[in-house]
């Protein structure tokens, strides 16, 4: 099979990734799309038109998860392909979204210059993935593995207190019927995804196959002092809770540094109450997301960091809560899928390495299920996680070209 | 005259507080009563209803500013009392609150019990003083004393992108008349607010009446470094905007710490962006308020504190901006005033005590155009800007009734 036959061309993946992108784009800049709300209800309904045009036949299940299936020859299993549609808070255009777009490409090209596979393919917009809304992990993924347990439709809960079930109605899904949700069909996973690092920008590789995935830790790290009167109270009287918790993030900042890398920490969101000049903070809640690729180390590391903050806590005199709410672990992906997925890199003329991923995919879920794949197209400067997220048109096109070759390796 | 004639009672004090205190309610506990929002209105509107109740002339201005005239046999002057109607957030029942609630006790037991005063009295419930919703700096008291700029309509801007102006029509003000709210005609202001300290409480005296009130710089801290993905980016190569912050938080509270009291610096509020648990913090906004009666010194901190963090901004590599929002020089309270609220509060049979004020009010702007008094009552614990924020009903009771002796005496 020529692959110049079912390439897909850079303008395709450049207007895919515009007019998806406008969904959810703030005045701010970057991308708001969270799970369920009014933008990813709009990218929904562009997938569904785009699903429709390559061909493909259209379905959606109860998790708000959006398919379409371009039915094989034997249409009893499936090979689904692609990722996310929801963004961080100020995301870019790219998360997720090119996982699906790509997917999209490759399925159209197959069917447009390859007519009906041997077995069924799918492409598949995953609802949920960032935890932007509802702290809801992989929501979409688990939806689809049955891993999903009905009072979570009641305790996820929003900033604004609307319930996942109250959300799920709002968007027209019933959660009722959350576990017709599940595929028993899947005998492949394959996501392509932006790398998020710098990797392969820097040692100009065209195409990262994935071969393990970092497990994280996510935890809830709540400070109560006191609030008093910011002129009233002198200093030597206070039990300010911001400065106990800005010498835990520092804590675990160094603590961090000093094992090296591969080990990450970040603080990354930060709620100060009462949240006024003249008030000292009474209460503050921050999150910690920590990753090393080897749990015993991980695990080293975050009994350490409770160590040193429940010493922080007692020294100054204010209340530490720590609440674990996710602890994933490594993932490791299928050695056939890398195989073919090398092979089809190569097929297409380009360079590839074999390399882990740092940042956590719904890849990292399904690889415990069902055999999966995942393959980067590098980002500039590694940038990711805001506006400026950013993948050339012709990168993407490599990518999905390779995803399309690899389909047709699997499908045909 | 007699004191117990003039008294006012616990039991209308704690009507009063209660009443009022329900207004601005918020189901997390606290107060959230801005300038211009619904419950600022219906608080509005509920004093209007005791004023007249109370046989007072209710009129308003431009500003929002309530007022209730007890008129005099001359008419052409005016003794005004009162103080704020506006709560940080999450604030508590008395600050602000009690100095108008009092006033109106006040204004109601002479005129109920002395009759018509030789000079008019009149209590106001200003508009603002916290800058909660718009950093407004004391805009009830400017509008009175003809401070307010005409560009300030415009250029403060409040969370939702709302401007005065338009906060102003919707409470259903005409911003246009603004200056139609300067008053010619004050001989005196006298505020009575709690302490927000332990002084008082901790001494056991009844009155504070203060000679001082320290003034205050408030600066807003924008540090810009990179947003980068949590799981993707080594610890060496991020620009972590949030470490860089509280490096500097640490540093400016070490730094004042060592200045010693009454020194005092407090960073209250914090925005840090994105806010995503998986996101490396790329900007983040934090407040100072920093204060001392020595303006002098107060300059030396604020220099201290812009080099130190000048330099972590260097070293880290992160951009700094420094705003300045206000800056509130000390004022002396007027000394004929503060002998005749000593004079009362020993015909009262209370203790009292000359004492500086840490917190600034809006005795502090009026004092430089105006004669004026400020008298503390004993704040529980000395909690203030919180829920908690107590001050018992005999201790209410006990400061209005010096606050009606004092009026007795300028007025009659």
């Amino acid at each position: 099979m020529s692959m110049g036959r079912i390439a897909v061309s850079p303008s395709t993946m450049q207007r895919y990734v515009t007019e998806l992108g406008r969904l959810g784009e703030t005045p701010e800049g970057g991308l708001c799309r969270f799970q369920y709300d009014a933008a990813w209800c709009d990218a929904r309904d562009l997938l569904q038109t785009w699903f429709t045009e390559a061909g493909l036949h259209v379905h959606t299940d109860a998790a708000g998860n959006i398919f379409g299936r371009l039915v094989g020859a034997d249409d009893s299993r499936t090979i689904l392909t692609g990722s996310h549609l929801d963004t961080v808070p100020f995301g870019g255009k790219y998360d997720g979204a090119l996982g699906i777009l790509a997917a999209l490409a490759a399925l159209k090209t197959l069917r447009d210059n390859l007519g009906q596979p041997q077995r069924s393919l799918e492409v598949v917009a995953l609802c949920e993935e960032e935890s932007s809304r509802f702290q809801a992990n992989f929501f979409g993924s688990r939806a689809i593995l049955g891993l999903i347990e009905p009072s979570e439709l009641e305790s996820h809960v929003d900033a604004e207190g609307i319930s996942l079930r109250q959300a799920m109605a709002s968007a027209g899904l019933r959660a009722d019927l959350i576990t017709d949700a599940v595929r028993q069909d899947l005998d492949a996973f394959i996501e392509l995804h932006i790398e998020q690092g710098r990797v392969l920008i820097d040692e100009q590789t065209d195409i990262g196959i994935v071969d393990t995935i970092t497990g994280l830790v996510w935890e809830s790290y709540e400070v109560e002092g006191r609030t008093d009167h910011a002129g009233a109270t002198p200093m030597a009287l206070r039990i300010d809770a911001m400065q106990a918790a800005i010498e835990m993030s520092a804590a675990i900042t160094r603590r961090v540094e000093d094992e090296g890398p591969p080990a990450v920490a970040t603080n990354g969101q930060w709620n100060v109450y009462p949240g006024s000049f003249s008030a000292v903070p009474g209460r503050v809640k921050f999150s910690l997301d920590l990753r090393h690729p080897d749990v015993k180390v991980r695990n080293g590391l975050l009994d350490a960091v409770h160590e040193e903050c429940a010493k922080i806590a007692e020294r100054r005199n204010v209340r530490l809560r720590i609440r674990s709410l996710k602890d994933e672990s490594p993932a490791t992906l299928d050695p056939g899928l890398q195989q073919v997925c090398r092979e089809s890199a190569e097929a297409c003329g380009l360079s590839w390495k074999a390399m882990p991923s740092g940042a956590g995919h719904d890849s990292q879920l399904m690889a415990h299920h069902v055999p999966t794949a995942l393959v980067f197209v590098p980002s500039v400067e590694g940038r990711s996680h805001c506006p400026d997220e950013f993948t050339s048109n012709e990168d993407c096109a490599r990518g999905a070209t390779v995803l399309a070759s690899a389909l047709a390796r699997l499908a045909y």
